[in-house]
């Protein structure tokens, strides 16, 4: 086997190893990736001696699901023995101990090759908001690579890491993945642990995985995926096998007046033609006045829960602004303002939202929709940081505030040459049957390699099964 | 029948429609008795006319569960045609609907005597925050006759109505009942509809109930309790009959070290009397460290949720600040300076103390604690207006905040003649276990009427059973 060809998905990876190549070898090439590509602005910290070592160490194939298998983190999760920094310098420590999700990962077998670039303090969705270079989108550097997790899409979609671990407050865990035809998966809230997190919102960050197919991505949920008691936040959830669709699965979309797309209509295309094939394969598409969903993504970034974020940074905004990027320093300023009054008020408001779209919920079993209104340039949010930024969260600013989860995936080509991408979004705890759905439909190139998406064993929606069988997913 | 002999439960009074007792004559007792009592601080507003109006309007008993029974209603409460006024004249407005709440007790046949005084937005445990008279504790004028829902609690007491509405935020459903020595019914959150109630802490605020006994408050909870499209905070929580504890009972009370009872030792023998009742029913008795309750507690005056009750009273506080109760406008000020920061912060430490809660909890199927830990005097009221009404809220205030609901209930009569009571606590939806337990327990006098409680078929706690039956109870 040549090892530069060796596709970075989980089960390729698993069947080098049992064919005999060794970890360290496949350590070597992940780092051989990087240099190939050589941007300079995927990571934070490197790890390649740590990772070489973990590798070494690893002795003989056990079955663990993650045996071997590299990864790299988001640089606002703590990985043990290396620096933390949120992208910001001054805020730099360095963790005695693994984040949770990190503990879990490790003891699955997974290596960790370094600490990603990100929007600041994970506020943006843009991924150029960071004083670090700059990472570069994967398929176009003329486009923004997207946040804030920008580091971590990269790197996945580059072909150097097999997956990765972001966060996802406001959709830093789906916009990076549709702007490099990645696999972007949101877990319900507190699914997965956020001790060892540097928080964003805490009532709203949840640590969000990329992979390049739906069955890898699973397959690290499903390792990272456990009760936290010191985790305030942490719910106990438990993963179930990705199953078949419902056989009457019924799906919600924008209807035509709230539909937002853009790009020459090119990606309302893409996305009629992902609800077409849905609609081909036996699910019921019904139409929903998104407004109440927007009217609570307004909320995000427009009320109360900025103050989230002014916590988070705690007296840096006021004792120390200069260590701010200064559009983060920007966004975050008038948060101080913000009276508890407001907080509370924000609260009732989102809580009469919520009602309304839970009215909407109630009538399909998730959501499809476009995951992001159109490609965003590196010079339109150089000329506005903000307004470009803001456009880029339509379809998963208010996932988060709703309690919902959700999966972004690759759906092909468009005629420029960009990549379709939409999400599935569910109701809290409906993560297994978004990914089944988005098991159906992903497709496409994985992220900026040659590599062949892989066939899975997929249950065809519409045909009768036993909701409790667990069918084994292919990658 | 001598109608001045009819106690005013729900089953004497039906008895009586039976035997041809006209509801007109009923409400004309009603209101002789509160000539009688001579208390000018119970009714804000009184609807005589109105009651025997709509009594001669019953025609015949039909079967409803509430046929003809005489309530009152808090005056935060709307009734159509009466004035609501939150104890602030100035608030003063002439609503056109009946609350929710109040719309379903119509349905059943039940019939509003009038609004009752409280403290002030309902802020407060004492009820003497009111510009208006304040009202006697039916036992002991000495004694301060308990809020927010002072009037509400004192009008069951004097056995002036059958029944009657409260509100509990931090403890307005339970401290007067614990005072006035009657039972008061403090559903799960979202139980009952806050349409048409006027806020206090909107996320915390529920309707609650006073009744002579346990098996009343139930029947008006049932009729009250409906799902509400229009109230954002409505929960869908069906309401099953009240059923025979379960066999294996285990009931969580304050170890020694963290019981918190005065009045020189009275409060603490009462409490250990019940506890002793409930051990040889077959109850296990689990001592708790009951410190992260007491934290939880401290939160809710001490910390962001004074906010709230800012929000609820806009700008009143700034604009018309003469219009408030001096007492009621000092404790609100506080909450002008709290920053949507310390919202959120507020939140991410009662998400902790949630945490450690939840863990006791789940050692028990229910709390048992002391409603009150002691009695406290209008003298004292005087000398210190708010020390004496924290102390009232020891174990009530932090209920709403934990999301559980609780019922508290009288036990007997203390050595010094003061009514005991304690209160049931468990986590939310368990309502009709914590009833059923307080079926089993209620004792001692009906308000400070002469009337005797009535016997009630109660099932052996330890006794087998199916859970699922569901057990009559006769008050």
């Amino acid at each position: 086997m040549n090892i530069k060809e060796l596709p970075f998905t989980i089960d390729a990876i698993a069947k080098a190893y049992a064919e005999g190549v060794r970890p360290e070898a496949v350590i070597a090439e992940a780092f051989r990736r990087l240099e190939a590509v050589g941007d300079p602005g995927i990571f934070i910290h490197e790890a390649r001696e740590t990772a070489l070592a973990e590798a070494a160490a690893l002795g003989k194939p056990d079955g663990r699901p993650l045996w071997g298998v590299p990864y790299v983190a988001k640089d606002n999760i703590d990985v043990a023995g290396m620096p933390t920094t949120a992208a910001c310098p001054d805020f730099e420590y360095r963790p005695a101990d693994d984040a949770f999700v990190v503990s879990k990962l490790r003891a699955a077998g997974a290596i960790c090759l370094g600490k990603t670039n990100l929007d600041q303090f994970a506020t943006g969705l843009v991924g150029v908001r960071t004083p670090y270079p700059v990472p570069r989108n994967a398929l176009d550097p003329e486009i923004v690579p997207g946040g804030s997790s920008a580091g971590s899409a990269v790197a996945v979609a580059q072909g150097m890491a097999a997956f990765s671990l972001g966060t996802d407050t406001a959709g830093s865990g789906r916009v990076p993945a549709a702007l490099n035809s990645i696999v972007g998966l949101k877990p319900t809230l507190g699914a997965l642990s956020s001790s060892g997190v540097v928080p964003a919102c805490r009532t709203l960050d949840t640590i969000s995985i990329f992979a390049m197919t739906v069955a890898d991505a699973w397959t690290v949920f499903d390792a990272a995926c456990s009760f936290d008691a010191k985790d305030a936040y942490s719910r106990d959830i438990s993963v179930s096998d990705l199953s078949a669709v419902p056989p009457a699965l019924r799906i919600g979309v924008p209807d035509t007046k709230s539909l937002i797309a853009f790009d020459n209509g090119m990606q309302e295309t893409d996305f009629r033609g992902t609800v077409a094939k849905l609609a081909s394969s036996g699910a019921t598409i019904v139409e929903l006045d998104f407004e109440p969903f927007y009217a609570v993504a307004r909320m995000l970034y427009e009320g109360a829960w900025l103050a989230e974020r002014v916590s988070a940074v705690g007296d840096r905004l006021t004792e120390k602004p200069e260590t701010l990027h200064p559009t983060t320093r920007a966004i975050l300023e008038p948060g101080l303002a913000l009276s508890a009054v407001d907080a509370f008020e924000g609260q009732y408001r989102l809580k009469e939202l919520e009602r309304a779209c839970l009215n909407l919920l109630a009538k399909v079993d998730a959501l499809c929709v476009p995951t992001i209104p159109s490609f965003v340039s590196v010079k339109e949010i150089e000329a506005d940081p903000i307004g470009p930024n803001s456009l880029l969260g339509t379809y998963t600013n208010f996932v988060n505030l709703l309690d919902m989860c959700g999966i972004a995936i690759p759906t092909g080509t468009r005629a420029d040459g960009r990549p379709g991408s939409v999400t599935l979004l569910g109701e809290k705890g409906r993560d297994a049957l978004c990914a089944a759905v988005a098991l159906t439909l992903e497709a496409g190139s994985m992220g900026a390699t040659v590599w062949e998406r892989p066939t899975h064993t997929a249950i065809e929606p519409g045909a009768p099964r036993d909701s409790e069988i667990a069918i084994a997913v292919c990658g």
